[in-house]
């Protein structure tokens, strides 16, 4: 058993992406930030769906053809593959610890 | 957007599963328990891997073959397919929130 709010990355220069499950067909994984948006330049766009959840922390994801969504801890949200999309903002203060679940 | 700590069940005379996702290889829901124990008889023996966190309470599960495990907030861990397991007890003053993906 393991803690998602645990053993957070002493450094975190960059944003920090952990698998928790590997499968053919999902994929889990945590990501912390720290007052990062992603990607650097342009949008991500994804050949899985993705769901994600903010459990700890504050951020904004920006969607090229829909409003900004501003999440905060429990929010969650489904991104169908190619809804391209960046993260805007995440706070500073604090780690922003959120859950991705990549499937197709 | 949804958030995973609102609109919890009036009633949890029975704990409640609310599918999240349903696509062919993944299934993501939230299950709400208030002092249940689950299955009511035997154990559970899934077709399908299931990764599962709790959010929010308390939980214990135990396993056939090996030691209970007690879950509190953010703690996480994987159960392979065919895993026999059962909720043992969930905490009966709130109540406890779950996440579940149940994978192929």
């Amino acid at each position: 058993m393991n803690n998602i709010f645990a053993a957070l990355p002493d450094s975190l220069e960059a944003e920090v992406f952990e698998k928790l499950v590997d499968s053919d067909n999902v994929t889990i994984e945590r990501i912390v930030s720290k007052g990062h948006s992603s990607p650097e330049t342009g949008w991500y766009d994804q050949e899985s769906n993705e769901w994600v959840m903010v459990l700890q922390g504050e951020a904004i994801l920006a969607f090229e053809n829909s409003p900004d969504v501003h999440l905060t801890s429990g929010d969650y949200l489904n991104i169908p593959a190619h809804s391209r999309h960046r993260v805007l903002w995440t706070a500073g203060d604090l780690e922003t610890i959120w859950l991705a679940i990549h499937y197709l």
